[in-house]
């Protein structure tokens, strides 16, 4: 019945995108619209003392100022609406519209709605604004230190150990640590200095907001999770969920989860904009302020201890560590809990573990979510650690880590980290084909001496599906048969560039068994789609499919149970076949001919409805139900199951010993992508995500410099991965068909970028002996790391 | 239960029309926008000898020309996805996008897309056509004979005995219609010639429409219908209706009929030019172009003959009605079908009774839907008659219609006219209390002398409160309660102006128990609600209210379920009371007191959820599932029952003599409504109508000029009612709570226009003595019917 499921079939926004009409947060426009611009603190910590406005307000043009003072001082949180489980615990609400007291260079302080943006800007200027400077702590380690400045001194955790955390301390494991380490042979240990990194996609944050009188508030904007934005805006504002109308236009310049919650803050700041100019508000980011005021990737420390026997089993894993998450919690609890989960807990079978992770305050920008979301950091040092075991015991590491990844009987899976079973897991299978594609017997492990080395390194890991049953995950969806016998599918998943909607169709359509050609996918609005939590966690297509399936079985009964036993048919069933042919407008004399079939018998395949012997079409039946005034028509809300996509991945890289240059040659990814719904579009996404690992291990950073904020204000300043660091990338799909997902799917959003530093540095050791604990391998951090070592002077 | 059904609610649209910040289609801009301009034909029927678009298309700026030539050439009718009923009968498809016969003086030519509206009209003049004039018919009593010129040789109906007729003739009746006039004592008779009238909606026909080479076409224009006009589009232009989106942007300017299907033909003539162009592309229809090539209400020719006892009872009624349809079908058939139905077949129990209809083609610009669809027409015709008859028996024409009226236990109900139970009637009650409210006793029947004379004169009828089952007419809905427990309705049906939204809203808020403030109703939208057929019929509220009902029952099912039965509150409902109030978030501690119970025994009310002294808040209920991963969500088709709206009307008119000018004074409107949903809104709805028929019987004509078309090309040619016109008019609701509406509720929409004209040539004869079978009742026709009769030289 996979008809479109494995076929590369064109994207449904393709059109639109490659010929520059579709239509971006950025083209937004309607009559009246005003623009805006924002007003940030150049300190990092500080107190306002005095704010005047008066000055912007008398400037001609401008129509709404606000502040702290005149703007809802509502605490939320972004993440909220997301992360409330059913669990004792309520997310950390720590965020203003505008404050007062600025946590970070780039708080918001106020903002201008004015009749150009030119204006705007020069209003901004004209707001004069006294502060009083206060003391600030930047690096998490400093931070948690109890003699530390507090950076949310009412709302950090009470931590009895370590001071500014966010939320809670996430502390969890299986078995007995001690005991494991005391069972163990050899022990290994590492800490790894992890850089932030940025999102940095292509459309910066934007926003128009719209709020009427009558209650309603219309926003259009770059979130890559329609649903939540409208809960938080309904929240933060006090308005009703069933007035705000959160939408893309339909088209969204990347996510990379920068834009989970809210981007930036563009729709909140647009939004208290437009309720005081009671006109439409357009705020768009400047690639400046995308940079310096809106969630990075966590950086932090991250220390990592593995214990093993002599013949290669790991009986102890613990893992401490400590993130940045900078001024503002979003998702910095939950993040600290997939690192321990994903990045450290579920790849390998070990039964003493532990793990404490520390979401830590500073006076930084906000980390959030950013692809992967925990696990590459995780991965990271656990898979270092592999690394250095396998050294030490002598053993292959492919070998070592085929001894020791979880198999798909593994149960019982403790409740701890994960509580549902395993399913599928094609780890060892990812770990032989990534080694065959990258040469991993003829290359590692070459000894080399010239200037130019060449090194292979391999990683493998884990992700999820989806948030469920950690985080609040489900969704809905309203599937109907158009009059014709087209196919549409209502969801409110967005569309944020990973061909989602158009996979998505593809398995709806298999599904339904209808073709792909006259079916749509409808996304990306809060009207257009019920409730769906968004573009995020590996989870878009997965938990589509799984409740498209549920809705679909609904609307194919309804059809079937309409063609088979309704009254208009059995009314029709009575008459002979001349008077039957009357009916020029449809193939009545067939269709009758399934009244009295049980509807459990019927299957469609391609739009035609058999039944035995009997056919007839969906667009026929379709037609005529309209014309006995009946649509076929269902809804659906469904929790999703949770499937986990394995990985493997190998890199080979050149170091140039003089330069301290990397250079990433070649990934070969082999991901358990469970089902493959879309070769080229499933391709794309492990590539997309292995490049901005490579990004991540070898090029990237957010630079801070105390007193300034972050160096890098743009893309001039940040070394995002270019043509010319481009690998050879060899996406490998492998296919285990998990029994939990649609058609045996998995996740791949975001796994292509999870293992991709882990396997850099493991080659970059391959190739110098040098073991690498903090990236990215830059020059500045390569060069003394080789000297350190002897190898250069 | 009904808190709000009942009350003057705020309209949901007000603030956005009252400041002018609403968008309408006439403000839609895309980037990349073309504008377009039609080339029309000068001549009522031609050949196109040679067509050359060549210095067009040259000219620079012009991105498109279309023409009969280079577009589909699929013949479809506007009115074929509402009229197909399941009955062995074909619409009549006799139009195409562009024509190379043009019909009538306005057809469409040819048109042309470019960067500015003023180049495409330049363009326009560059086209180079050749004609071959052919002999046409205007009147459609000219146009029935034998001989006359045939408008649509290939597709007219093969009628015997008369030439010209679209579809085919209507001809029904009950009981002998001989036998009916041998049993009467009396019998009279009229002709009636009706005129055309033209809606005049404020917002001229408009559409924005973008086709896409992914086969997506999206369209923004001034339909009162949007998913009929999705499939009309996707039937002419081939392409899968899960691809057309049409929406309201969401405002329409009024459409009185017009805009039933095809907004003119404004979709289609945008649609043919952006599947050229591959760019959106704009026509607005000049005032002009709105008055020579959009449907106007049918004129024609009435014959109506009516037979009764000496002691006053009916026991024959005769009708035979010739309507102008025009160059096309539209509505044609299905019009003439209510004109004998509504308009002289429901109001009177007469056992014998006869129709004939005729839809007449003629080389005129089309007829088609115009509020009150047929019923004004056969209700003046036939109220003539029973006027003419009560002076014949000198018995008091209120009395006489006392009499004869259908009354509610009236069965059965002959299926030719009503298949379904006729339904409270509250037909004397309005006679009753229009002609308390017009001072009847007082006034009839006054003989006058001088110049200004004054006379009282009542009429009475009947209409539909849908097109079921004669049209198709159901609708589909999607009730969902969000996260924070708001409420939200996602219907397809538009807001044209009556307020059917906010009105609609107001029942599902208390058939939800929701309050309504916290509400919102989706429409206009065919991605934001799914099928619904559309804004006519006097359908929309009645019809959304149904299928709202059964919907929210579905809705409250889930809801009461989830509390009392599912896993999730079961898991809870274990929990000591300490535990449970650590879920800070909602009110567990109450919540779990519900499981268990009887989802039967739960009710609602203003958002509060109760079972015996138990009770808790949708609200919390509502966050607490989205917490646990569910929402609450139902969708509906439905196929609505029928309710008559009946209703009687007095009037008051003051005649000129001298100058032949009547005046409309006051119209008591009394309307059996069934039950009042929103007082004020429903009161402007009969008011709008009465009006409207004021101007129908006193003022407005389309006048005929042979060779040149209409003369009333503009408002400033075109006698719509003015501030000078307008009378006293009080609205009389008259609730007989119909079992079958929601509420009891019946149809509003278009009843206020039925009974004016028949009231006002009642009240003129009254005042002069005159009985005037021709209207307008302007000086041109009022002065030469007074001299006739000797009252004036």
């Amino acid at each position: 019945m996979a008809k479109y499921v494995g076929q590369s079939v064109n994207r449904n926004d393709g059109w639109e995108k490659a010929t520059g009409y579709g239509l971006f947060s950025h083209d937004v426009t309607y009559p009246n619209m005003l623009h805006a611009k924002i007003l940030r603190s150049p300190y990092a910590h500080a107190k306002v003392v005095s704010i005047d406005t008066s000055a912007a307000e008398a400037l001609p043009g401008v129509v709404a100022v606000c502040t702290f003072e005149n703007t809802t001082n509502k605490l939320f949180n972004t993440s909220a609406t997301m992360v409330t489980t059913n669990a004792p615990e309520e997310p950390v609400r720590d965020q203003k519209v505008f404050t007062g007291e600025p946590l970070y260079i780039g708080d918001e302080i106020a903002g201008v709605a004015a009749e150009t943006k030119k204006i705007a800007e020069e209003a901004i200027k004209l707001i004069k604004v006294e502060y009083e400077v206060l003391p600030a702590v930047y690096d998490e380690m400093d931070a948690i230190k109890m003699d530390a400045p507090k950076v949310q001194p009412v709302l950090e955790g009470k931590d009895p150990e370590y001071n500014n955390i966010c939320g809670h301390r996430l502390d969890f494991g299986i078995g007995d640590i001690q005991k494991g380490f005391e069972m163990a042979d050899e022990i290994v240990e590492c800490e790894i200095k992890l850089p932030r990194q940025k999102q940095v996609q292509m459309e910066t944050h934007a926003a128009v907001a719209w709020y009427k009188p009558n209650g309603t508030l219309e926003v259009q904007s770059t979130t890559q999770t329609p649903h939540p934005t409208k809960m938080i805006l309904a929240y933060a504002f006090d308005l009703p969920e069933s007035k705000v109308h959160v939408a893309n236009p339909p088209h969204v310049g990347g996510g990379f989860g920068v834009r989970i919650g809210l981007s930036g803050k563009a729709e909140c700041l647009a939004t208290a904009l437009s309720m005081k100019a009671l006109r439409p508000v357009k705020l768009v980011y400047t690639r400046e302020e995308d940079f310096i005021a809106s969630d990075t990737r966590h950086g932090g420390t991250i220390r990592c201890k593995l214990g093993a026997t002599k013949d290669g089993h790991f009986v102890a894993l613990d893992t401490w560590a400590a993130l940045n998450t900078g001024a503002y919690c979003t998702f910095g609890v939950e993040l600290l809990g997939v690192c321990g989960t994903c990045g450290t807990a579920i790849t390998y079978d070990v039964r003493n573990m532990h793990y404490l992770g520390l979401p830590v305050y500073t006076h930084q920008q906000t980390a959030g979510a950013f692809q992967g979301f925990g696990t590459p950091q995780g991965t990271t040092a656990v898979e270092t650690c592999v690394d250095m075991m396998a050294k030490k015991l002598g053993i292959d590491p492919i070998e070592l880590r085929k001894m020791n990844t979880s198999k798909e009987d593994r149960k019982p899976f403790e409740e701890m980290f994960l509580p549902f079973t395993l399913g599928s897991v094609g780890l060892n299978e990812c770990l032989d084909r990534a080694a065959a594609e990258i040469g991993w017997a003829e290359k590692r492990g070459k000894k080399q001496t010239g200037n130019i080395r060449r090194g292979v390194g391999i990683s493998c890991g884990s992700h999820v599906s989806n948030a469920a049953p950690f985080c609040v995950d489900y969704n809905s969806i309203v599937v109907r048969f158009e009059q014709d016998g087209t196919f549409t599918v209502q969801s409110g998943i967005p569309e944020i560039g990973p061909g989602t909607t158009t996979a998505g169709l593809q398995v709806a359509c298999d599904l339904a068994g209808v073709p792909f050609e006259t079916s749509t996918f409808l996304y990306g609005d809060t009207h257009k789609g019920p409730f769906d939590i968004g573009s995020h966690a590996t989870r878009s297509l997965y938990t589509v499919s799984q409740v498209a399936e549920k809705a679909i079985a609904d609307l194919k009964a309804d059809l079937f149970g309409w063609l088979t036993g309704s009254e208009a048919m059995q009314r029709f069933a009575g008459m002979d076949e001349h008077h039957l042919k009357e009916f020029t407008s449809s193939d009545l004399v067939n269709m009758v001919k399934f009244v009295g079939k049980d509807p459990a018998t019927l299957t469609m395949e391609d739009g035609i409805i058999r039944c035995g012997d009997l056919s007839t079409t969906l667009k026929e039946v379709c037609y005529f139900a309209h014309v006995c005034n009946h649509q076929f028509i269902a809804a659906k809300s469904n929790i999703p199951t949770n499937s986990i996509p394995f990985f493997a991945q190998a890199a080979e890289v050149e170091v140039d010993m003089e330069l301290g240059l990397v250079k990433v040659i070649k990934v070969a990814a082999a991901h358990d992508v469970g089902k493959t719904v879309h070769p080229r579009l499933c391709e794309g996404q492990i590539e997309g995500g292995v490049l901005r690992g490579v990004g991540y291990v070898a090029r990237e950073e957010m630079t801070y410099e105390e007193g300034k904020g972050f160096y890098n204000e743009g893309i001039h300043k940040y070394m995002i991965p270019t043509a010319d660091d481009y690998p050879e990338i060899v996406p490998i799909m492998v296919e285990t068909n998990d029994y939990k997902g649609t058609y045996g799917i998995k996740g791949i959003g975001e796994v292509g970028l999870c293992g991709v530093a882990a396997a850099v540095l493991s080659a970059v050791e391959d190739a110098t002996g040098v073991r690498f604990t903090e990236f990215p391998l830059v020059p500045d951090k390569v060069i003394p790391g080789l000297k350190a070592a002897g190898l250069i002077k």
